[in-house]
């Protein structure tokens, strides 16, 4: 198995791009990593696309046909896959691009991520990431995913006492990382009142509780990490890339105040990594609702289990915090077109391992971790990168 | 890179399966495989699902995870990805599953197709299906696939004087083998009268030109080469595993009377294999039109380009001609649930390499390829396996 190597990145500006469609926001990514690696098209071996719901948001499957054609890479007849984890999809794309060049199958390989949301309107937009849930058995009797965060948020109160202050802080301290973003969907601060007296979605969550919908798109250019240098002098290496499933329904559970698949997938790549917690200087964790940061450091285990409001409220998590977690703004602020995400996580921590973050910068980050869910936990999917 | 190969195999009947969900065919033919290696779930350390378009069939995205709970996987948290590039998932699912073996990433790993199709009613499935062509340049001006397929057959009828009837001996060679095969969709043996006298779909082919909707799933068992004979004394190895891409609308191509991306995909196949095409001694191909058939055995290089009427014709693709094709009964008569098509093509391959195709089988077949062509030849995906 070979190792791995990221030597190039790219990610649009993340928003309601109504002037840009599925395949030019593609393009935009992907001739920024292309620019990034300083190589040309031609020389790309595979590529794999993230996408959660094409079929949907604009009525097309087969996008990774449709990427390929696109970047006038239809004349080299490269393979092109399109993976699918409802939120997840960008992480998996990242893996499976992943798995492909330390298979020696391909030797330079893209992984984007992308979606676009804002062409369809609010109910179908529902309808689509209702079908990340068991359409059957929770989809089907009207179970969203504001609904089902709920239930996992009011069950975190109740068994850790969890406060409504400290989900709010998830918020304005991902607004406020946001706010240093170009790439950011929004870039405005807000404060812990802004956000417990916005208009109430799926009680204990208000609408400053929850991610957007966005359009967007981003490319990672991986390749064998032993030819790394030949394309940059800051290679960033993949020290692991693991993937875990659960029950899709959130009821066959163990519990709903964590998501397994998040502890099992980060066991594993700890594991795979040979390093601690402590050593993770960055990370990029999957936001899509504010109680699902809290879960998601204290599953990854950056902290206690039930402590992750308390660290939070305490700016542990902020930047200049012990552990910055979404410089990016998270999905919260910077957007999350479900697809592009986990792409969209691997930019920022790449990025960070760079130290070209900018105002954002973590100072002297070496290692970095990204942790992209689907659903409410059936696909998790966490990378550890390193300088 | 290690050599993989396939120890174990399941499909289930192929039709109209009002009385089986979406989960309870994956979970039938899964278990169908697992049983025929020999081996436990909690064995499995992957699982890739091939679907098409779940989303619009039958509302449900995140298959992967599903697929994974509903086989009582979800207790071993293994990674379970859905891929998809139209009718060439399967193949696509087959194919990450063997790069996933040959990477080392893990050992044992179950690739899967699967669609279900019934579900909603023909103006549904016909959006569902159209979405695997170009959205914005193809299907948004009407073009559905029986009328992107046609022009290639009114095309290739031009060019090389394919006729009528050379077109309908596909149909009814396929129904011949789809006769002995207990899964086929459809079991009746027609004639070139019954084909050439069915209702015009798209003017030329005809009712009995086209394949029909289906549901039905697929599953293989894939394992490390060298670990085969633990689970089986008639591993199948995977000789080649290649893909290729091409423009996903028609009128952007070179030509229309052929499929480039199955040339590219064959070339690299047989390169790979270290292999002539006189070496094959049985395929299945991608059938989803009569003239699909015929353009197929020239790309693969069977026949020469634009004598696959002829040959067809002349039996020399029926059971017992120089190179049986599709003795499954392909697309036309086995049916097409369209992201379990790539996967059953090497069920039926497997079990002629074995010798356990009962009536169908093709005497003495040692080496096997199969061909999984997504929307009109947008991706292609071809693998050749041995005993």
């Amino acid at each position: 198995m070979r190792d791995v190597a990221i030597v190039g990145v790219g990610c649009t500006k993340f928003g309601e791009m109504w002037h840009k469609s599925f395949r030019d926001l593609f393009i935009e990514a992907g001739v920024m990593a292309l620019d990034d690696a300083e190589i040309s098209g031609v020389q790309v071996e595979a590529l794999y696309g993230g996408n959660m719901s094409s079929g949907i948001f604009v009525e097309q499957e087969h996008v990774g046909a449709l990427i390929s054609d696109y970047s006038g890479l239809s004349t080299s007849n490269i393979p092109s896959t399109r993976v699918e984890a409802a939120c997840a999809s960008g992480g998996l794309a990242l893996r499976s691009g992943i798995i492909a060049v330390a298979s020696g199958y391909h030797d330079i390989v893209v992984s984007a991520g992308i979606e676009k949301m804002t062409d369809v309107g609010a109910e179908k937009a529902i309808d689509a990431l209702a079908s990340a849930a068991d359409r059957e058995w929770e989809a089907a009797v009207g179970a969203t995913f504001p609904g089902l965060y709920a239930m996992m948020a009011r069950a975190h109160m109740h068994e850790f006492g969890t406060t409504r202050e400290q989900l709010a802080q998830v918020a304005v301290k991902n607004h406020y990382h946001g706010s240093m973003n170009p790439r950011a969907q929004f870039r405005n601060s807000v404060t812990i009142d802004t956000v417990i007296s916005s208009p109430l979605v799926a009680d204990p969550l208000r609408l400053y509780d929850c991610s957007p919908i966005t359009d967007g798109a981003a490319a990672a250019v991986l390749v064998p990490a032993d030819r790394a240098r030949e394309f940059t002098d800051t290679p960033i290496y993949i020290k692991a890339a693991t993937q875990a499933s659960d029950t899709i329904s959130l009821h066959d559970r163990r519990s709903i105040t964590g998501i397994d698949a998040t502890v099992v997938a980060a066991d594993r790549a700890f594991k795979i990594a040979g390093l601690q917690r402590a050593d993770i200087d960055v990370a990029e964790v999957h936001d899509c609702f504010t109680i699902a940061e809290i879960m998601a450091v204290e599953d990854l285990g950056f902290f206690e289990k039930g402590t992750g409001g308390p660290a939070t409220l305490d700016g542990e998590t902020a930047l200049g915090g012990r552990i910055p977690i979404n410089t990016s703004g998270g999905l919260k602020a910077c957007g999350h077109p479900v697809g592009a995400t986990g792409i969209k996580q691997a930019v920022e921590i790449v990025e960070q391992l760079r130290g070209e973050a900018q105002k954002r910068q973590v100072h002297g980050a070496e290692i970095g971790l990204t942790h992209n869910v689907g659903g409410s936990g059936g696909t998790v999917v966490v990378h550890i990168l390193s300088r």
